[in-house]
C-alpha cells in the first residue's frame, strides 16, 4: 500500500494551513507527494520512491490507519468512497459539488457512518445505512443503540439491519447500483464506514515488532522496539488503563497526545503517556452518544466480573424538563465495586456525563465514591441527584 | 426566628407531591404548621409551640438556612421578597400573578440573583440588579464575570455596580421606591438575593456545638456533638476535600447527600459523607457559569501557594465553531502541581468542564495528569485537545 509523507499537509493548503514553504521557514523541511519505499534501521536511511534516500538519527512512524473495504466487485468505481483522511473528505466534497447526488448508501453502522448520515441528510440527499448487525454502533447496549435507529428514522435516514453489500456496478437512473443481501439498491454515492486497520506494512518490513492488536508495539514514551524509532497515532498501540492491556484505539485525540509525548522525548524532555480509558463520543442529529471504559464483554475478556445497570434520567431538573431523555449504563467490577465502563445517550448532557465518568475511571473510583461525587448542580444541568449518582447507587444495589 | 417542621411539605401539596396523609400511610407522621420552641437533649424531648412535646431517641436537625436581609427601613413592605425556600417562591409567584409588575429590583449579584434576573426578564418585567461590588458573582475572576454583565445587558437587565440599598418606601407610579447609594429607583417588586446564613438558634439553645463557620458542627456520619442528634443540609457544615476544612456550603445537592448519609447511619448501615470539592454552577440567559475547588484567595487562606491561568478556547472544534466562547481558569499548587480550583464560563460546555475538573479535584489529580486526561472527543463537543488540556498545559508552563 503506498503512502505519502505530508499527505495531510498538501490537503491542508486548500484549508489555509501551513504550506511546505511556510514549514521551511521554521527550519522544518516538508516533502510532499513523496513515497517511502523502504527503511534500513541499521543504516539509519529512508529510501524514497524517486531513488534518493534520507539519513536519520531519530525516526517517527506516523503512517496512520487504512480504511477497511469489504473487497467486493466494483468498489473502485467512481462514486465509491472511504472516509479515512482529509484527502478522502476533499474527494467526497468535490464529488458532491460536481455531480448531482440524490441518493447515498453508507455501508457500516459505526459512528463515522452516523456522523456522515447526518452530513449527507443535511445536504438533502436521500440516505440509507446498511449494516451487518441488527443495531448500529456495536459497543453500545441495544437498549441505548435502538434510540439511534429511531433518531436516524426520524431524520429521514433509512437503516437496513443485517444487510451486507455483495457487489457494486454502474447504475442507470442513479450512478451506482449496489447488490446487498437484502436486495438491490440504487445510489449516486456509496460510502464505506467500516472502520480502519493500522497501516504497518512499512513498519513490519523494517523489523518493528507489532503488538497483539496488530499495530506497532510502543512503550509509554512512544518508543518502538528499535532504538531511535518512535511511533504515534493510528499506526501504533496505546495502553488501556482499565483493561491494563495495550490496545488499538485509532482516535484523533489519542494521536495528538502521543505525538506530543514522542516530541518531548525526542527533544530530551522525558515524558510518558499514561494511556487511555477509552472515552469516545459522537453526535447524530439531535442525539449525543458517548462511551468510556470497557463493555461487559471486554471486561470479561480482561478478567473482570462485570455487573451493569441502565437508568433513564433527566439531563435537566425534572421541574425544567421538556421530555429530554438521558440513558446511562454503568458497569462495575463485582468484588471491588470499581467502575469498569459507562455508556450514555440522550438529547442533552450525555457526553458531559461520559467525560466526568472518564475522569472517575482514570482515577479508579468505585461505585460508592461515584454515588456521592461532587458535581455542579443547577436545574438547567441536572437534578440535585445527578443521573450519574442515581446510576451509581442503582448499580451499588446490584453488586 | 420561628420555623416550621414540614414547611416544605405543605407547599409541595400545591405542586402535587406527598401530603401529610400520604406520608401517614408509609408510617411516617408529618406535622405541618408545627413550631418547635425548644429541645431538651437530656430528656430526649421536643417542645412544640402548642404546649405539647414529642419524645425522641434520634433527632435530625434540618433547620436549613435563613435568607440574609440588609436590615433597612421598609423591608417588610408588601412586594419585598427573599428567595430561600419554596414558600418564598410561591409567594413571589402569587404576587406576580395577582399584581401587575412592570419593574423589579434585585438586591445582590449572587447566582440566585442572576437566575432570577433571567426569570423576571422572561416575564417581560424591566429588571435591575444592584450590587455592592463592581462585578457580580464574587468568587469568579473579573475577566470571567465581566462576561456576565455583558450577558445581562444584552438581555435587557441593567446592572448597577457599587450600589447599596438604604431604604424602601411605598411608591407612587410604582408600588415601591428604593433609596440606594446611587440614587432612587422605582419598582413593583424588590427581591433580596444576598445569600444565607445557617438557621441555628434552636441548635445553639439545646447545646449543640457550632463549627468555625457558624453552622452546626458535624462529623462525616452527620453526627453532631450530642449523642443521638444528627444534622444535615444548610444548617450544618460540610468537609471541603481541597481546603481540608469544615465549611459552610448551603447547596441542594450537598443537603440531599447528607440526608441520605444520616438516614443510613440511623438505620444501622454505617456510611460516611466524603465531602465536597465545591462544585457549583448556574445559567444566566445563554451563559453557562461554573466553579469548583478554591479561588486563589481561598487557596492562600488554606495554606497553598496558588498559580493560575485563564485560557479562552472553543467549546466545539474550531472547524464547527460559530464563535461560541469558552473561558477556563485553572489554579494549581506551585510545589506539587495539584489542581486546587477551576472556573469556567461560556456559551456552551462550561459546566461539563467544571464537572470533569471536579472529579479531577475529588481524586487529587495534578496538572500533568489533567493535561493528558482521556476525554471523549468529537467535533461538536470540543477539539482533539480539549480546552481543559490546553488550560492545564498552559498552567504547567507557569509553575
Amino acid at each position: 500500500m503506498p503512502y505519502y509523507i505530508g499527505d495531510v499537509i498538501r490537503d491542508y493548503k486548500r484549508l489555509v494551513v501551513r504550506t511546505p514553504e511556510e514549514f521551511g521557514k521554521t527550519g522544518i523541511e516538508v516533502r510532499i507527494k513523496t513515497r517511502v519505499d523502504g527503511i534500513d534501521p541499521g543504516k539509519g536511511a529512508v529510501y524514497l520512491s524517486d531513488g534518493t534516500s534520507l539519513p536519520y538519527d531519530i525516526l517517527v512512524m506516523g503512517t496512520g490507519g487504512l480504511a477497511i473495504r469489504p473487497g467486493i466487485p466494483g468498489e473502485n468505481l467512481e462514486g465509491v468512497f472511504t472516509l479515512r483522511n482529509l484527502t478522502d473528505s476533499l474527494r467526497i466534497k468535490s464529488y458532491l459539488n460536481e455531480k448531482s447526488c440524490r441518493r447515498a448508501i453508507i455501508v457500516g453502522g459505526g459512528y463515522i457512518s452516523m456522523e456522515m448520515s447526518e452530513a449527507l441528510r443535511n445536504l438533502g440527499i436521500e440516505t440509507r445505512v446498511i449494516h451487518r448487525r441488527s443495531l448500529p454502533v456495536r459497543r453500545w447496549d441495544p437498549e441505548l443503540s435502538k434510540m439511534i435507529v429511531e433518531e436516524l428514522t426520524k431524520n429521514g435516514v433509512s437503516f437496513h439491519p443485517e444487510t451486507r453489500a455483495t457487489a457494486i456496478e454502474k447504475g442507470e437512473n442513479f450512478r451506482l447500483r449496489m447488490t446487498t443481501t437484502s436486495g438491490e439498491m440504487d445510489a449516486d454515492l456509496i460510502l464505506y464506514g467500516l472502520g480502519s486497520v493500522p497501516n504497518v506494512d512499512l513498519a513490519k518490513s523494517m523489523g518493528l515488532q507489532m503488538g497483539e492488536s496488530g499495530a506497532i508495539r510502543v512503550d509509554s514514551s512512544q518508543r518502538t522496539t528499535l532504538e531511535g524509532v518512535y511511533a504515534v497515532g493510528d499506526c501504533c498501540e496505546v495502553f488501556h488503563l482499565v483493561s491494563k492491556r495495550w490496545t488499538y484505539s485509532p482516535l484523533g485525540d489519542v494521536a495528538n497526545k502521543q505525538g506530543r509525548i514522542a516530541g518531548q522525548n525526542i527533544a530530551g524532555h522525558p515524558a510518558v503517556f499514561p494511556g487511555i480509558v477509552g472515552a469516545q463520543c459522537f453526535k447524530v442529529f439531535g442525539l449525543e452518544v458517548g462511551i468510556t471504559g470497557l463493555t461487559d464483554e471486554e471486561a470479561k475478556q480482561a478478567g473482570f466480573q462485570p455487573v451493569s445497570t441502565i437508568i433513564w434520567g433527566n439531563p435537566v431538573a425534572r421541574s425544567m424538563s421538556r421530555g429530554e431523555r438521558l440513558g446511562i449504563r454503568l458497569t462495575a467490577e463485582k468484588s471491588s465495586g470499581k467502575l469498569l465502563g459507562a455508556q450514555a445517550i440522550g438529547d442533552k448532557g450525555a457526553v458531559q456525563r461520559i467525560n466526568s465518568l472518564s475522569v472517575a475511571l482514570w482515577c479508579g473510583l468505585d461505585i460508592d465514591q461515584i454515588g456521592y461525587m461532587d458535581l455542579a448542580y443547577a436545574p438547567p444541568f441536572g437534578g440535585a441527584w445527578d443521573a450519574i449518582h442515581i446510576a451509581a447507587q442503582n448499580l451499588r444495589n446490584k453488586l
